[in-house]
C-alpha cells in the first residue's frame, strides 16, 4: 500500500485528489495538511467524504510526511518550491499540482510568478509530468511537476502536428475555454456565482501564465522556437476545458485523422475520436480523459483541433495519480474512474 | 458473474445504469436494447462510454435477454408490464425502473398512468424496491418496482418520524425540487435549456404521479391513511433532488437526531447529518446517497427534515443496483460509486 | 426633475437603481457614493452603464447629498441609521435598502443585527415600504424601510388569506427559494460559482432575519400573533423568489382565486394568475412585478400560494423607486420597466 | 404610430420584438401571426407579457397586415420568401430575421438552406440590414435582410481591420461562442438543460451556414475574396455572443485603438472599450450594443478582437426595430432599452 501525503487539502485539486485515491486499490492517504483547517474534520468541510475519508487536516508543522511514499502539493504556487527538497531526501516522491518547477527557465518563472524561485536545482530536476510526452523520465523522477490544465490540453492537441513537423510552428492559436473551477476554491468576486453565470468572457488577453508553459512544451517538441497566441475565456459551468486549435498545414496531402489515431493509439487516457466529432467537456466529467477530435474546414489548409478534458481530472488530480502510478510501477489506470457523469 | 440486460438503454437511467455497471466487480452489461436505436454503437450515442462499453442497442424483438440473470427496464412506463412476465418465468430477476409496479392499486395506477394494467397478477407479486423498508422482501423477489426519485427522498426522510408515531399524519407537506434530469431524456419544451435554465418553478401542484406513490408508502409504515401536501419544482440543475419536510410533532420531548440516527445506523447509504447542517444536493451528485439533517426552527413543533439524493442514482439506477445486488445474495455495496463529483 | 443620490452604489441593489433611474423620465441621479471606490468611475466597474451614467463614485464624506429630493441607501445593514437624521433634516426624503427600519422591535432588531441602533427615534417614524400595504403611509414618509426581499414575496402571498382571517394563522409555512444575487455582491465562498452552481440547498433553518420581518408584517395584519415556519433555500440562477407558501383553511367555501384577484384588482404590480398556473421566475426577470397563483391540491383545506418575483426589483431596486414615485406623487409605475427578460 | 405585424410570433426573436416593441413609444403591434397557436392570447403562452401585450395569435392566412407599416418575420427559413412580395406591394415595409434574403448568390443560398428560392427578384432588391455598413440603403429599403446573430458580431467585429485593409485577408479566424437561445424555442434534443447545461462545445466545424453570409459581408468591403474559418460553440447560457476573432497585421505601426473607436464614434449601437478591456455577454445582456475591444498580444503581429452582443437582441430583434427606425426616419435609437440586466 503507497502511503500518500497531501499538502494543502481545501481547495478544488485537493478534494478531487481525495476523492480518486479513495478509489484507489493500493493508494492509502495518510495525511492532508491546511494551515487554516488544522483541526477540522476533512468530511466537515467536504461532506461528500462523509463516511469515506476519516482525516482531520493536519497543521503541515507538525510533521507526518515523512514517512510516505508519495508527497502531493495541492497548495499555493510558492509553496511545494520551499518544502520539496527535504521530503524528496527523506525518500518521498513529490508531484506538484502547482507552477512551482514547470517552467525550466527561471527568468521567466520569476516574471510570471512574481517571487524568487527558492530551489532552482530542483526546478532542473523535475520531470514535466505529461505522460503522453515524458513517460520514461517521470518513471524514474523524484518530483514531478504536474502540468497546468490549459497546458495539458494545448500540448495533447497540438503534439502530433509539431512533433510530425505538419503545420506552421509561428502563427499557432489556441482559443481555450476553461469551466469556474479552474480558478480555484477561493474568494474571488470575478467567480461568484452572480458575476461568472449566464455569462461568457476572455480573460487575461494580454498574457497569462500558461502560455509561458505552452510554449516550452511545444519547443521541446519542435526542437525550435514557436510561436503562439493563448486566448483564455471563462465558461459558466463547474469543470471542463475546451481547446480549440487552428495551425495552418505546410502539406495539404496529409491524413490528419491517421495522424492522430496511431500517436495515440496505445495511449489510456487520449480518444481520439472519429472524423466530424465534436467531443463536449461533459463527456470528460470526472474523467481522467483528454478527448479530441481534428478538422479541416471546407479540405483547407487550415486544421482545427477540438480537444476537451475536465480540468480537474486530466487538467490536474487525475494527471497526478497518472503520475504516481507511473512512478511507482503500477499500472497507470489504477484508481482513475473510467466513466464520466453525463448528464 | 451476474449477466445483465438492460431494456431501454438510450435515456438517462439507462446510460446511468451503464456508468454504474461498468465499475461493478460482478456484473456484466450482456445486451442493451433499443427500439429506435437499434445497430447503433451505445458509445456513439453516449462518447462518455467510450473505451467502456463495447455494445451495439440491439432491438427488443431479437431476443437476447433469456440468458440473462438480471434484467433492469428502463423504459417508458407501460413496457415492463407486457414484458416481465415471460422474462420472470425464464428465470431472470427483473427490476422496473419505471412505474409499472410501483402502485399496489390498479384502479390508481391506471388513473395516474392512463392506460389499463398489462399485469394485475405480477402488480400483487412485484416488491416495493426501498431497501430501507423492504430488504427482507427485496432479497426473495423475482419482480422488484424500484422507486419513483420524488419517493425516495420523501419517504426516506418521512419513515423515522411516522414509523414511531412522532408527528401528525394528517398534515404532512413535501415540498421537493428537483434537477431538470428527473424529466428524462427528450425533446419536451418545458426542459430546453432556455426555458429551464436561470429560472424556477413549482408544477403540478393539482397533483403528481409520485403523490400516489408516497401515500402508498407512508400508509403503508402507519398503518393507517395518511395527508401529505406534495409539492415538485424544477431547478435549473441537472442532477439532484431536495425535499424540504414539514411535520407537526405530537410531543416535543423527542430526541429527534436520536430518532433519526438509530434508524439509519446500518444503513450504508443513508447519512444521518449532525444537528444544524444543511445537505446539499452536489454532497451526493453521482453517489448512492440519501443525506439529511432534521431541525426543529425556534425549537417548535414543526419538524423541518432536509433529504437529498441523487434522482439518478438512490433515485433510480444506483437503488436499482443495490436492489441487483440484494437480490443476487452479493454484498449490497458493490459497484456503486463511493464519492460524490464536488464541485 | 428630481434629484437622486445612491448611498452604496457598488453593490447589486445599487446598479439595480442605476439601471432602473436611468430610464425614470422624472428623476436624475446626481450622486453615487462609495467608501472604497471613490474617484473610479462607476461604468468602469459596470461596462453595462457605459453611455448611460457619467459619474464617478464620489466620498460619502465628501457631501453632495444634501440639495437632493431623494436619498436612496443601497448600503450594508447598520449604515443608513447612522446618516438619515441629517438627512431628513436637510429635507431629503430618505429610502433604506437594507434593514435599519424594517423592524419595529428594537430588541428583536439588535438581536438578529447584532449591534445596538443608532437611531430609535427614526424607528418609529419609519414607513414599511410595502405600497400593497401601506401606500398612504408611504404618500407622507419622510423615511421608508423598503422590504426585504423574502419579506415581500412571503406578505403579498400571504395578504389576501390573513386579512380576510381564512386561515390558520398558527401553523404558516413559507418554503422560499432565492437565486444567488439575493446574497449581494460579496465574496463569500458559499456563493461561489463552484459551490452555488449545480446545486441546491437550504439555509438558515434554525432562524432567518427576514422571519422576523415577516412575522411583524403578517402580524400587523392579523392584529394577533401569527407562527410561521420559514424555510430558506438557495437556487443556482441569477435572479428570482419563489415562494411556496402553505396554509389551513378555516371555511373550506371560499373562492380563493376571487379573493385574490379582488385584493389585488388595482395594484399596477400584482399579477394573479389564472386558477391552475405556476408563475416561474423568469417571468418576472428584470420587471417590478410579484406575480401569483393559488392552488388547493385535490380540493382539500390546504392552500397552497405560488409568489414569485425578481428579488433586485419588487424585491428591492424595483420597489424602492417605485416608493420613490409614491413619496413624490408621481405615477406609481414610472420608470418601471414593464417587460421581463425572457428567456 | 407606426403600425406593425409580427409574423411567426412564438419564437424567441418574436418574444423578443414584443418586449421591445412594447417600450416603443411610436410602434404599436397590432397583429402577431403563428398558425399553431392561432385564437390564444400571446399572454398565455408568455406570461411575462401578461399587462402588456393584449392580443391573441391569428392565422396567417386570415389578414390583418394589409394596413401595417411595417411586417417583421420572425418565421423559419423559407417563409418570408413566400410572403414578401404581396406586403411590400401593397405599401409595407418588411424586415425578414430569418435567412432568405441575406445571400445575394442564389447557389450558395440553396445549397446552405436546402430549397430553391421563391423570389429571387426580391433578394437583388434585398438591403442587408446592418445599419453600421450600409444605414443609407436602409433609409431607402423596402424589404430589410435582418444579419444572422454571428455575422453581426463578426463582422461588427473587423470591419475597421478590413475596411483600411490593415490586415491578411486569408487567414482570418473568428472562434465563436452563442448562449443557447441562438439555437431558437424548439424541441431539440441537443439544446435540452441536460445536453447543454455544465457543458461546452462546439459545433458545425465542418461549415455552418453563418459563414456563406460573413464571407459576403467581408468581401463587400474588401472588395476582394477572403478566407476565414469560422467556428461556432454552444455556451451554457441564455444569451449571448462572444465572437474571439484573430488576423493577422499587415503593418505593425498602427493604432488599433484609434482605428477602432473612430471608426465607431458615431455609432450609437457600437461601444469600442478602453485598452486591455474584456468585454463580457452580460454587459450587452437585453440592450442593442455591440461591445468590443482590441488586443495585440506580446505587442505582435497578431490582432485580437473581442466582440460581444445579446444574440437577440443586435443579433436579430434589437437590430430589426433599429432597421424599423432607420425605415421609418425616426430617431434610430427609439423604444431601444438603454441598460443591461446585470446580474
Amino acid at each position: 500500500m503507497i502511503r500518500v501525503a497531501i499538502v494543502g487539502g481545501t481547495g478544488y485539486t485537493g478534494v478531487e485528489l481525495l476523492r480518486l485515491l479513495a478509489a484507489h486499490p493500493q493508494a492509502e492517504v495518510v495525511t492532508v495538511t491546511s494551515r487554516g483547517e488544522a483541526g477540522r474534520r476533512v468530511d466537515d468541510m467536504f461532506p461528500s467524504l462523509r463516511g469515506v475519508v476519516d482525516l482531520e487536516y493536519s497543521d503541515p508543522a507538525s510533521g507526518g510526511m515523512e514517512d510516505c511514499d508519495v508527497v502531493f502539493f495541492a497548495t499555493p504556487n510558492g509553496t511545494a518550491m520551499n518544502q520539496a527538497k527535504a521530503l524528496i531526501e527523506s525518500g518521498a516522491r513529490v508531484v506538484d499540482l502547482a507552477a512551482d518547477f514547470r517552467l525550466k527557465d527561471l527568468n521567466q518563472w520569476q516574471q510570471w510568478y512574481g517571487m524568487p524561485h527558492a530551489a532552482p536545482e530542483l526546478v532542473e530536476e523535475a520531470v514535466y509530468g505529461l505522460p503522453e510526452l515524458n513517460r520514461p523520465a517521470i518513471r524514474e523522477a523524484r518530483l514531478v511537476a504536474n502540468p497546468g490544465c490549459y497546458p495539458t490540453a494545448v500540448l495533447l492537441g497540438f503534439l502530433p502536428l509539431l512533433e510530425q513537423d505538419l503545420v506552421d510552428a509561428d502563427g499557432l492559436i489556441a482559443d481555450a475555454k476553461s469551466g469556474v473551477s479552474g480558478a480555484g476554491r477561493n474568494s474571488a468576486l470575478a467567480t461568484q456565482f452572480c458575476e461568472a453565470g449566464d455569462n461568457f468572457k476572455a480573460y487575461s488577453v494580454a498574457g497569462h501564465r500558461h502560455q509561458a508553459e505552452i510554449v516550452q512544451g511545444l519547443a521541446s517538441v519542435t526542437g525550435h522556437e514557436i510561436k503562439i497566441t493563448f486566448v483564455p475565456h471563462l465558461v459558466p459551468m463547474l469543470r471542463g476545458i475546451h481547446a480549440t486549435l487552428y495551425a495552418r498545414l505546410k502539406n495539404p496531402n496529409v491524413d490528419l485523422q491517421d495522424v492522430y489515431e496511431r500517436r495515440y493509439q496505445e495511449e489510456p487516457f487520449i480518444d481520439v475520436m472519429p472524423p466530424g466529432s465534436h467531443p463536449d467537456t461533459r463527456s470528460v466529467r470526472g474523467a481522467n480523459v483528454c478527448r479530441m477530435a481534428c478538422h479541416r474546414p471546407g479540405g483547407g489548409d487550415t486544421v482545427v483541433v477540438l480537444s476537451v478534458e475536465d480540468n480537474l481530472v486530466k487538467g490536474a488530480a487525475g494527471q497526478a495519480v497518472q503520475n504516481m502510478n507511473i512512478m511507482c510501477g503500477l499500472d497507470e489506470r489504477l484508481g482513475l474512474m473510467p466513466v464520466a457523469l453525463v448528464p
